[in-house]
């Protein structure tokens, strides 16, 4: 889980076949200039690169390769499967994905492909065999991105007449008996029963929402085509391309499709970081969306790097950094100056190994033409440009900062326990990639430094797990939890589901009780305007949105106040393992998890409010996300090798 | 009217399909000694029963009727026809309705038929006459129940082939010539004229909205479609299994079909009690929704029984009590410890004779496994189950309570009324059912019993009828009305369409001016935060979102104040009726209300707050909805046969 | 631009086809009585005309126009191609419009055609001849109307089979050739190329948003199709009813299609005038909407007049004046007594020559019901039919009022502007038919009037022009602007696109950098609740949902405060124009513009709060939207031709 072993480098997305070939070469030189050494190209080019089918046009993409390598930079070639020309889809109208409102999705723009499509496997494998043989061993070529954004624009989910079939198959290679999947599906509750897989249908357009396992079956198995389509080009681009790490670039929170098992197939994990979309999008109350509008959520990107960083097995990089306004938001506002400098320097610190900036230039036409880059569109250079020149030459003058280590804490974040959620959320409300953003942020308000992992992660090392929605503990799981000696916070609904989307027997909590004594006798969902409280000692945790009423003979740490169920435990625990019966807010979340850092011999500081700090090799950095410039409490004896002990609004300290 | 001629008795759904057989007999004897009478089974057991078209397997339900009636209980045994099995669909596609969007509705959940398909009115019947050939002499089965929710997930309204041509004869019987369906759709209006009945489409899809009579004559249709398909069953069990009564278990405040019309064709009507998730969903504001969230609306519940009362000509039952957090609601929260109880016995104080609790035992699986139960999944009693066996225990110390009588007041509910309303709305935020309940509770809330009536029923022995939206009235209520000496109050809209849907000759007020001088001039809907007052006395009536101007010789009780038509009549009325030309408000409906009381001679109390009180024969019970303890004003000499003076929340008393 | 040559008269929309034959000479005796003109028909009636295939009724409408006319009354004659009979659909299902979602629209209703089917068109043309063959020389009829509101119901846009295929034609004739649509789409984005014009689709149902420019060539294909459809009734009518006007009835703030080029193919443009509606889905805050509740907005109704006056080249009609409370609107209110003589007057004012009321008698069936007219359903006069009594009344006795002048001040309305705005807003709070309004009321608040002109009329003779959202800035715009001497306000995105919707080069401002310096290098839209603030002198200015970084060599007349950018420019400028770097909220643009005015040599006055004043020849009218009564300061010497210096609510004024 350690990250950043290479690098630090920067780098930028390019897209030569945008921009008349006399521009190139100075596009290259000022890239070099200003201190990029990656260059990512090609992910939207099959159209250009075979304009008809069969006929393949070379020569651009070769003299922009061979431009850019040699400027000296190093070229992250791309397989351009995420938009397929339109002479394909004419042939093979098949290709093209099925929406939930069973209608066909129609050319235009991107992602207009169905992941079950044989025909689209096939024509996929011919375009990057194709690629991977013309510049599998090309000398600038270093790095491959396979595709782009899985899952963007809600493509992971086709309602195909080819996704029905390969569902049918998937499912026997998982049931193997149709009897299996009516006990698994419990379809004896609404005379739902199957007497054959060919009888089953996609969990769309039904009368009223399918059976849980169904629908779990069905996210699972698109999870499953998302895998199998990546691996299918990864292997081409090993045997093709031997030396050269393969990527994708992942869209953060997009939970469509396992994360952690994509990542089995490639060699760095690559990430989109877009944080001010997100801040209109995400998770914080109004009040802190306007406080951190122009610098984002402090937590979001962290945890993202943290979470691909595990994905990468240690090696992340950020593929596409926004640097500027945007185009896709409900509103796209422009970041603070300074905060591309410091979102870069805030990836590097997560052990990132790479910044590569979306875009080179701002595109004056077509769908993104609000979307900002390095240049405007008439090749000036934009606020970000200047601040990439200023990362560039700190760089140079920042000491090796070594890998980042694995962190004393861990979260789990489990894709199935995701779709066991989506598939039976029990309030409209329940929102679980807001609740594990919440759980890391009360750590990192604290100082404290996490690992984001799977649930099949190695655990060794760890003094604190916290599993913020683990519905289904995977087999082995409470094992080697044990066997690490890590103390573990689980949150409410842990444990509360099978493999199979059953209650577990003997109530949820389920195989926890190898760890813990919880027994789940109710829970309830609540509207957001009910607060319920309890008392943790002489403080009082508030929580919302989720309750559950727990029989444990372990011991109680909180307790439900009110009139409704007094007394009853809000938090339990022993010496190995706590639960919560509850969603405490972003306070409350505050007190239980520093108390459980107490607990499990973790250092924290007070609460750093707007700051955030981060710890890479030796160096300590530090991030102001707020509006006021605040004073750092650096050690005695630190030493700053960047800025100093005042922290303007958007700026980066960082000491030794 | 009255209700509760037999029991009260106790009982439960079961679903022996969803358990090992040898879990049958030890159920069986627990819910004896628990103290229930009745146990409903096989309501979704269709491909159980017939695994494959016309083999049935009838043992395991043979052996789950004998087993639960030698334990000493009453099956209610159903005809399965709200989920017909898959490979009947596969047989039969055109069975699935329709959506409005012109999409099939696939299988895979429930109620995935269409009311209009010849083939499936074919089907049901072969199903319901193999059961009733089966079951209909069988000495343990002493009841039936016909289908399952009708109306459920928005399924009597579909848009078939098979419906669009059932609707064309429809209209045919009801308008004879297209002459006379041209008139009374006024298709004059925009050229909309039809030459022939088969060129009449059903109305979805619209550039715009069809005419309102097209719209209310589908809605009608629909309507006649659920009845005679459940007539059709209900001759099917009445000749194969005479003397057991016939139900529909109903769900409550849904009003896509005529329920008055429906329970002339069933012995007794049975409805399903979720009063949590009515709350969440309902009409109060959000202040009185956190009073009541563990409790309910202390009148939705009531105002269901009275109806269902009606519904049933007296006799009325509980089939689903919920007996602790559900699983369908925008939020499913948990009951108050003590609800179930208050619930059972509110449903004996307005005249139920049986209280059936959903479900046995939680089930681990499948769609509702959130849906708590008696006993949780791993057997052991939850919450609910305590409760009834304290259920069980006072009624066993209950004198008998005699019938519920019929009550000096009675709300009128119209169906035609309603999908009047839903056709011709005329502002967003319009909510009929939301007005009657508010009708009915500031009645309830100074302690009156009412019966909730059809505009057929016979109104002889009121002292007052009080019809919140009787927009269509029908032929001979007015005669009626006036010949049974009870005093009216009308709410707004009252009289303003024929039976076609137009505006009376004469304006509306249409055929109630045989009874009041009312022509109503004008009428507009308001925004919700647009407040209208008008001056009644030396008090002030609040009125919202609709509001008119009504000319009358008659008298005028109230008047608007502002700066719109100051003084113009709010209230108006004689000796044997009023009118409101708006929507008090909850506390303005209070001062309208009980000023009607006193015109028509009906006792009442000071407003009760969160406290209700029933009378059934002799016995008076109070229920306290609210979150603090209430000291009862029990008359002098009242004898308490169940609690005591002090009634804590969730609280139940009775005196005699 | 002047307005109202002729008049002012008054008149009424009438359906002959909906009301027995024996009232019409009744009706018509009445509608002279009352002292009304005009009188429209027909506009719905071809299923009367025409009931089968080639089978003409003429009869009653020969009798009708007959009876209208021998009363005195100059008919309207209308073609009615608004609503296609059953039997033409049923012959031809695919004139049938496609929605959006790719379903065929069904009959039932109006406005379900096809504006691109050529099966239409001929049918169209047919219909339309005959009318005119059988009318165009009638001596009643005075005047046609072609069709009845465009774009009503969102019909302007169809993605039929048809509709496709024409739009490859359109696509043809606009770029020549596929290379030359793939450089202006710029598809070379998303590996979007095409290879033949037959390869495009229609821009629905895509996995993403289009190409911004395959969306605004749709959207102004869309608007051609209605404007040739038009043009070619137009031609008919011309031909075969000479000397009489031809109009269409426009629906306000529709901007489907563009009103100022259809306005070229007919003689007067008329408009439908519902302003409570528009109150209630418009642009006001919430406190302004209780406000103007039952006036509606001051603001709106002027809007439209002065646009549609334009729209007319100087000509303008009020075809449907709302007379009470209508059916379409999420609430319908009623207006304040007097509302409907106050806006008949405000028509006036601002130059129409005639006002219509919709309609006659209220209609007690179908899809309009609650719609009020002129008369009740049981033919007693309404409320407005008084209010026309004493318009009439007022009319004779006010002395001849002479033209409406050209303004001052004139605002430019641009439809491809608008179309571009809708394909990038960029921001999902930016509404810019609310901005143009806004700009519009904060200088009518001042007592400025103003014409609403498109980007192709003379600006001769103008002071000031205000161009709130002109994104595309026509060719020769800046030039005639230079020419007019006059001065000029650009709001915010002014010529930030180019003709083919991309970013001009040398960046935003584009072709306006011959007027004014301005160099946009950053754009962002915000969140309602973000407020920005600018510095103007001493005054402090608002902005809100969008802000650009501007670069300028010329005047900075307002900067921005805050933490973010401060000091930016706010408001740019120079001699001849300035430039709003973001949207100044009402208070805001009263400051910014009135300032402007100055500049401009335009004079105006204080705010006038509810009050607004207009100027026609040498008349001087008031108008009072407010709650109070308003004292008005007219100047000395004035002499009141209607009502005196004390305005009631609803009040009307005139002075001379």
């Amino acid at each position: 889980m350690t990250g950043g072993q290479r690098g630090p480098d920067l780098g930028v997305c390019y897209y030569p076949e945008q921009w008349p070939e006399e521009k190139w070469a100075e596009d290259a030189a000022r890239m070099v200039v200003l201190g990029l050494t990656w260059v990512r190209v090609a992910e939207f080019a099959w159209a250009l690169i075979e304009p008809e089918p069969g006929r393949f046009d070379w020569g651009w993409l070769d003299r922009a390769v061979e431009t850019l390598g040699n400027a000296g930079l190093k070229v992250i070639m791309s397989t351009p499967t995420a938009a397929p020309p339109k002479w394909l889809v004419d042939l093979y109208p098949e290709i093209l994905p099925v929406g939930a409102d069973g209608h066909v999705r129609k050319f235009g723009a991107r992602r207009h492909y169905c992941f079950s499509s044989p025909v689209y496997r096939r024509e996929a494998a011919r375009i990057a065999t194709a690629l991977a043989e013309r510049y599998g061993r090309n000398p600038h070529v270093h790095a491959w991105q396979i595709d782009n954004e899985y899952g963007d624009h809600d493509t992971v989910h086709s309602y195909s007449p080819a996704a029905e079939a390969a569902f049918r198959d998937w499912l026997r290679a998982r049931h193997g008996t149709v009897e299996a999947l009516n006990e698994a599906w419990g379809t004896a509750f609404w005379s739902m029963l199957y007497t054959d897989f060919a009888q089953v249908q996609l969990p769309n357009q039904l009368v009223e929402e399918p059976s849980p396992t169904h629908l779990v079956d069905y996210l699972r198995f698109s999870s499953d085509q998302v895998v199998s389509f990546n691996r299918m080009q990864a292997e081409i681009l090993r045997r093709l391309s031997p030396g050269r790490p393969i990527t994708h670039n992942f869209m953060n929170q997009n939970t469509d499709f396992d994360h952690h098992r994509l990542g089995q197939d490639i060699d760095v994990a690559s990430w989109d970081v877009y944080p001010l979309g997100n801040l209109i999008h995400g998770r914080l109350p109004e009040a802190l969306k306007q406080r951190h509008l122009r610098t984002g959520d402090p937590d979001q990107p962290g945890f993202n790097h943290d979470l691909y960083r595990g994905v990468g097995r240690g090696r992340v990089w950020v593929m596409e950094q926004q640097p500027g306004p945007v185009n896709w938001a409900a509103q796209n506002v422009a970041p603070m100056d300074g905060m591309v400098r410091l979102w870069s320097w805030l990836a590097f610190a997560h052990g990132c190994e790479m910044v590569s900036y979306f875009r080179w230039r701002q595109a004056p036409f077509a769908q993104e033409q609000f979307h900002t880059g390095l240049l405007l569109p008439d090749s000036t250079p934009d606020q970000a440009f200047h601040e990439v020149a200023q990362v560039a030459e700190e760089m140079r003058a920042m000491p090796e900062m070594g890998p980042r280590g694995r962190a004393e804490v861990a979260l789990v974040l489990d894709y199935a326990s995701r779709w066991a959620l989506a598939a039976l959320p029990q309030g409209r409300n329940f929102n679980p990639s807001h609740h594990a953003l919440d759980f890391y942020a009360a750590l990192r308000r604290h100082g404290v430094d996490l690992d984001i992992i799977g649930p099949e992660t190695d655990l060794t090392g760890y003094r604190l797990v916290v599993a913020p929605d683990l519905v289904i503990v995977p087999e082995g799981f409470v094992q080697r939890l044990a066997a690490s000696g890590a103390k573990a916070v689980f949150g409410p609904r842990s444990g509360s589901k099978t493999a199979d989307m059953h209650i577990p027997d003997g109530l949820p909590g389920g195989p926890l009780r190898d760890l813990i004594d919880v027994r789940v006798t109710r829970v309830e969902s609540l509207p957001d305007w009910q607060v319920e409280t309890a008392a943790m000692g002489n403080r009082r945790v508030t929580l919302r949105r989720w309750r559950e009423t727990v029989e444990t003979g372990d011991g109680v740490l909180a307790r439900f106040e009110g009139g409704y169920r007094e007394g009853a435990p809000a938090v339990v625990g022993n010496d190995r393992a706590r639960y919560l019966a509850g969603l405490p807010d972003a306070e409350g979340l505050g007190l239980v998890l520093t108390d459980a850092l107490d607990w499990a011999g973790v250092a924290h500081l007070p609460d750093l409010g707007d700051l955030r700090l981060a710890r890479r090799g030796g160096v300590t950095f530090a991030f102001n996300f707020g509006p006021e410039a605040v004073q750092l409490a650096a050690p005695e004896g630190a030493r700053f090798v960047l800025g100093g002990p005042v922290l303007d609004p958007a700026g980066v300290a960082a000491w030794v």
